[in-house]
């Protein structure tokens, strides 16, 4: 790749372009999902060549990565989570998910909270993050009982997300400042209803 | 009033009087809270006299009212949820609120959401509208044990604005397509067990 794209990345239309593909990818990632958007269609978009995708982003997951601009890859984040038996995985998604956002990276996370709220692109990324990274994540090993699985990840998503936005964004007290352990303790037994628990 | 201060509302300066009073009342309610803030601190942070701000509201909750652009008093709303007993309370609310949701006026509902996870006046006036006008509400009748009446709102509030934003912003399915009947069974133990379960 270097012979055809020679010190691509130094050179002044290099920026453009890059933020040509990311743009194009933002698009077809919030039209049709991480999975249904092809490289080949991002680069037609972007007006460049294939090779100058990859040129700049090693794959389709580092590239989706680069348009959210997510500061850790929460499957990494969560890699510990999955060998949890998951009738205990509430409490540890809960706890693994407190220490990723009362670390450095709490303002890029809170970032892009702001921009799927204010932004239809935004959000369908978010949306795309959420039920591949996270949500996909926690309910590895659990049984699809008739779309049911969907519905739990959607519920789980949904105590996360208001859960970040009262404790970060609105800062309620006393759950503003509360310690992980008393939020895994009053927070945890719902999210374990939503993964494993009766649903109605 | 209006001997003083004659077809006010009509004159090229009024929108601009209005407009410093709610500027000056966001500013004052999102740092000193809603009970603290005082009409005569308002006013003067205004500019002008208290009587021009009774001129433009009849009292601090229609002022309230107005910086928050609240399409309903969520107090009204919310009123036929006080006579459930408190141990059924949880899906009340949550009926009461799918419906309100789910109205005309969830426009201005959500864009005061945004407004909230953009602002951080903003986010102060989202806090009290949900300490007094709807947490407030759900909890009364409950005894305050301790401190643990103003932890049971704050986290019925986050359940509620995060399935607020799920459902409605990011449209996570088949949350966002559930029916309201459907919801309460899934979201209503939840909202229970934050109101009048144990906490630990």
């Amino acid at each position: 790749m270097s012979l055809h794209l020679p010190r691509r990345g130094r050179r002044a239309g290099a920026q453009s372009s890059r933020e040509l593909i990311l743009a194009s990818a933002r698009k077809l990632f919030s039209e049709q999902g991480y999975d249904a958007a092809s490289l080949r269609q991002i680069a037609r978009g972007a007006g460049v060549d294939a090779a100058m995708v990859h040129h700049y982003f090693r794959n389709k997951d580092e590239l989706f990565a680069a348009c959210v601009e997510l500061p850790a890859d929460p499957r990494a984040v969560l890699a510990d989570v999955v060998a949890v038996p998951v009738d205990q995985r509430g409490t540890a998604i809960l706890l693994t998910l407190l220490t990723l956002w009362d670390s450095p990276v709490q303002p890029a996370l809170l970032a892009l909270v702001r921009g799927a709220v204010s932004s239809r692109t935004q959000a369908a990324l978010l949306r795309e993050v959420l039920a591949k990274r996270i949500v996909g994540v926690a309910l590895l090993d659990l049984p699809d009982d008739d779309g049911g699985k969907r519905l739990r990840g959607s519920l789980l998503a949904s105590q996360l997300i208001g859960l970040m936005v009262s404790r970060y964004v609105l800062r309620l007290e006393p759950l503003a400042s509360a310690s992980h352990q008393e939020i895994a303790a009053l927070v945890g037994p719902t999210l374990q209803r939503y993964l494993t628990g009766p649903l109605d």
